[in-house]
């Protein structure tokens, strides 16, 4: 299908002007412009259909939708045809770590997971479902991903807390026939890649000599880090609150291990500063302050630094030293923006059309590709597209249609 | 709010032309038109706002979206202001028991629930979800309702078997503090007692002085069975397929105690012509052939048969002796119908807007007078609003909505 969508003009938000103007809905808040999107809610469940008289009722509901549903129990295929499961996809959070906001919980979640459905709408034609749910532990996230499964087309997980993610989307995924993926890992991971491919392009290196040091080593750190061995960086060296991660280290956690077992391949061990010294890539994935400007003049020449938090990065881009050729952050105001918007809403559109039962590396690594292509002459500050360039979507689901294998469809 | 809905006009469900003139879509069950209209599924989640670019991302998503929801986490009851969940209702099944198709599994049910929410929103306003889940037991749907209570303001059971129904809802409830309503006990059970209201001026009795048997007591039976005991009914028969329930009998389950220690006051024994002589009112939940015409013909004068199997009534309107002057039927195609979508539109659209956390026997009282309270002058072949006559589910809300104690109030 293609990847359009017009916002529901028959209940539209509510303007600052027509609350103020409304004593029971004055609020203070409300001055913050950010508010009045949000009032009664981003979303509305919508009928495709008009229900004008007992002859449609008898087709929309009962007798008529009797024959369909016993068409489906008949033919379970019948079921990607005969409902809407073939573009919806559930945006499941438990609230565990809802953007930078920490453990605030499924009720406080909804806002951020009405948002990333509104995103789903209007860049891949998704109807996405937010579903927050009260579940803290890895079994309870599971049991509800696999009982609501058979709703959905697809899972999205989302603002769900590391290391136990790792567990629920693997879990999950082996439950269910449709495809299970945490944003926040997979994501950024594709779109960090994207950006990558196009940097290397511009400073000239193959992405083979690389070193790109990750700190944070959280969901999308990880994530990153096996997206970008798979395609083939040089190394990634994972650097969390106590320094490098390598094997010396007598508190690398399950979910860490990968950084010494897989990544690190040289055995660098110390500091920031000492996983800084020669990289070619910084990604920083963590908080403003996690590494100091001065050593960034330590990277070998034509570095590149990803700051990537969220909303104050770990660096300014006009702060870097000389050496430092490439600069993204995750800001809308500077050049080079990694916005999860530019994977997720192909990507899903892509595994929804193609039937996918899973997403597989090869799917996010040709998601990456795709959208890095998209860029057609990549220069320092123009390493991946911008959120709102039309086609990155069709770019990227048809990456991911084509990567498909017939094994991994479904229908 | 004011109860009004447009369809979705962006993406209009399929012709049968347009699909027949796709070969790739060609299908033999489309030659059925119940088929067209349920093609892609009947429903799409739409935005209430337009994303233009960066300033409008910022607002509804990161970073503005952050601040509404610290705001959540800050003060819970601001969920029910910035969200969408004062208006979201779940529909809520495992597919066990679906219309009269009976256990046909979470997928083939889908199409049902897809329904009923296009007529959540066409009748009450109300944004339905679709929640289809693999599960089979009490405690996994008790766990799965609780779980995604956060994202939503009410929820609807919807065709789930007996007796696993009554003790879900009960347990769920418990565990949650929004209103948990199984519709095909209570949404059954509220226009079945309007149209009782009714028929007793018809008929010129008072309701206490009535015997009403009630052939069938699954979900709908039972529900229906309490409703009217609470509003007053003189005596409430019930029977199953091994006759009427009384004290005697060594094989009443805990789901039908209700008829031995309530109902059958004067401890009435017998098969099921047993329980129709001398009856008022028949109410049949069962099937064809549950009850015989000629049994009808014992009834006391100016009875009424209610006979409410789907699509087949037990018995057909042209076929009821004399003494019978009243009969309503399941069917748009007879005069009286009992369906539901006269009552839950209004019932949840009344429970949402007065933040109820529960809805009680009285609210039900309310909804079912309202509704009986639409026909100002009962008739025979009028006993009860057509699913169509405007005002029946704002009527049915605002009765709902004044019986919402402040002690039952969450916000």
């Amino acid at each position: 299908m293609s990847i359009t969508s017009e916002p529901d003009t028959d209940t539209p938000p509510l303007t600052s002007a027509a609350l103020a103007a409304d004593p029971l809905t004055a609020d203070p808040l409300l001055a913050d412009p950010a508010f009045p999107v949000h009032v009664g809610g981003k979303l509305v469940v919508q009928s495709r259909t008009a229900v004008d008289g007992p002859d449609d009722l008898s087709l929309v509901y009962t007798p008529g939708v009797g024959r369909v549903s016993q068409a489906v129990a008949d033919e379970p295929d019948a079921v990607w045809r005969y409902t809407g499961r073939g573009n919806a996809v559930a945006v499941l959070s438990n609230g565990t770590a809802v953007l930078g906001l920490g453990d605030i919980g499924p009720e406080a979640a909804l806002p951020v997971m009405e948002g990333k459905a509104v995103l789903f709408k209007q860049f891949g034609g998704v109807d996405a479902y937010p579903v927050c749910v009260n579940a803290r532990t890895v079994d309870e996230m599971v049991a509800i991903g696999k009982a609501i499964a058979p709703t959905f087309g697809g899972i999205n997980l989302e603002d769900i807390a590391a290391p136990q993610c790792f567990e629920i989307e693997r879990r999950l995924q082996e439950e269910v026939d449709i495809p299970v993926v945490h944003d926040d890992q997979h994501g950024t991971a594709i779109v960090v890649l994207a950006a990558l491919i196009n940097t290397a392009k511009v400073v000239g290196k193959p992405l083979a000599d690389m070193t790109v040091t990750i700190i944070g080593v959280g969901a999308a750190g990880r994530a990153c880090s096996e997206l970008l061995h798979a395609y083939g960086i040089g190394d990634v060296i994972g650097v969390d609150r106590n320094g490098i991660l390598d094997g010396s280290r007598r508190d690398v956690t399950e979910a860490k291990r990968w950084f010494v077992d897989i990544g690190n391949r040289w055995g660098r061990r110390g500091d920031v500063d000492e996983a800084i010294r020669g990289a070619d890539v910084v990604i920083g994935l963590s908080g403003p302050g996690a590494f100091g400007i001065d050593a960034l003049a330590t990277m070998n020449d034509g570095a590149a630094v990803f700051a990537l938090a969220n909303p104050v990065p770990e660096v300014m881009p006009s702060d870097v030293p000389s050496n430092v050729a490439v600069v993204a952050t995750g800001r809308s105001d500077f050049a080079n923006q990694i916005n999860n918007v530019l994977a997720f809403p192909g990507l899903f559109r892509g595994l929804l059309d193609s039937g996918a039962r899973a997403c597989t590396r090869e799917m996010k690594l040709a998601a990456a590709s795709a959208l890095a292509g998209i860029v057609t002459d990549p220069r320092p500050d123009r390493i991946i597209p911008g959120a709102f360039e039309p086609g990155v979507a069709d770019r990227v689901s048809a990456a991911v249609r084509a990567h498909v294998m017939d094994s991994a469809r479904k229908v």
